[in-house]
């Protein structure tokens, strides 16, 4: 469902290499795969897949510039701007998704909600902006948006997606359980919550699909 | 990450044949893959894959009998308590899970949460308790809970696990971006939200591991 080039568990793992380099003291010139996964308690091969993220496969003989692997973690860990996303929708599920603090140590933020129901309108406990949903294009545009959130109910969820394309951003991360009709070009990733929760308990049952 | 036999994909759909074969009338005595394929627009081999979940394969010439195929994704779908959760954590992302309505489509719900903060003990928008912790083992026995959700702060993720696992629950469902140490006979599935929206900008950015 992820398409290719896509792992997650890759990313689970990047904030702790960053912040076992860090930890360095003194920093040395070079690090083995080896090194880091013994201190980590991950497997060789796993590290060295992981870090061809940042690097186009290190260099496994000399080990990796300690460094500028550090600095290549932090460049795709923090995006400075380049990780904003907007969210529609701002229901519980949704302003629970602008207020989750885990976003920052991978670099990535919902800036901002948009609803149609004037009632939730306004700003969230952190201090974000719920705005009107006539203002997303503006808005998308103005902050080069990149990801939009969708947290609507259901029925809402495709004119909300084709609101957001049309806003110009490249890729939809989808919470209501329908499928989208989506250009080829937009990435989209669906999350549906329930289903995950019925395939844990699928899992229980014995049964295998 | 979800293991073998765990495909969500699949359970996304569950829900959209036990609809379609409700909508017949008159219900025929037998039905096709290829038929149900053509009115939901998805393809055969699918939907075949799909519903071994509820029969072993299925009989391709004759096709399922439509009665028998529609009580078997209902018992699936439809749990009657065989498919109760517990939440521990409930803070913004606990208490939005717990009040979110999408479950009961899968059969499965979150029947309570617990925490450790009096501050928020009580019951939620939709009248589901929020226990004090040290309730969770007596709960849990007494409603034959099966699945544990964790959405406490990372460093008190473990500690809720083993509780969790001590009462009795046969899987985990967990929202921290720890890895959990575990018996090896409880399923444990981790949802990090964080990867999932970095891992998005990672595919916008071509970065592909």
């Amino acid at each position: 469902m992820n398409g290719k080039g896509t792992r997650i568990a890759t990313f689970v793992r990047l904030p702790l290499y960053r912040n076992y380099l860090r930890s360095l003291n003194p920093m040395p010139e070079h690090i083995s795969a080896a090194a880091i996964a013994g201190a980590l308690g991950f497997g060789e091969v796993q590290v060295r897949k992981d870090l061809a993220l940042v690097f186009g496969g290190g260099r496994p003989r000399t080990g990796y510039v300690t460094k500028d692997l550090l600095a290549g973690l932090e460049s795709v860990l923090e995006r400075r701007g380049a990780g904003d996303a907007v969210l529609v929708g701002a229901g519980k599920i949704g302003r629970a998704l602008m207020e989750f603090d885990g976003f920052t140590s991978y670099g990535v933020e919902i800036i901002a909600g948009f609803d149609n129901d004037p009632s939730v309108l306004g700003r969230t406990d952190s201090g974000k902006d719920i705005l009107a949903l006539d203002k997303l294009p503006a808005f998308c545009k103005k902050h080069k948006v990149r990801v939009g959130v969708i947290a609507v109910p259901d029925d809402q969820a495709q004119a909300v997606c084709d609101m957001l394309v049309k806003a110009g951003v490249q890729a939809i991360w989808c919470f209501t359980a329908v499928r989208l009709d989506l250009p080829e070009n937009i990435v989209v990733r669906y999350e549906n919550l329930a289903a995950s929760l019925a395939a844990i308990f699928a899992r229980l049952d014995g049964l295998t699909v």
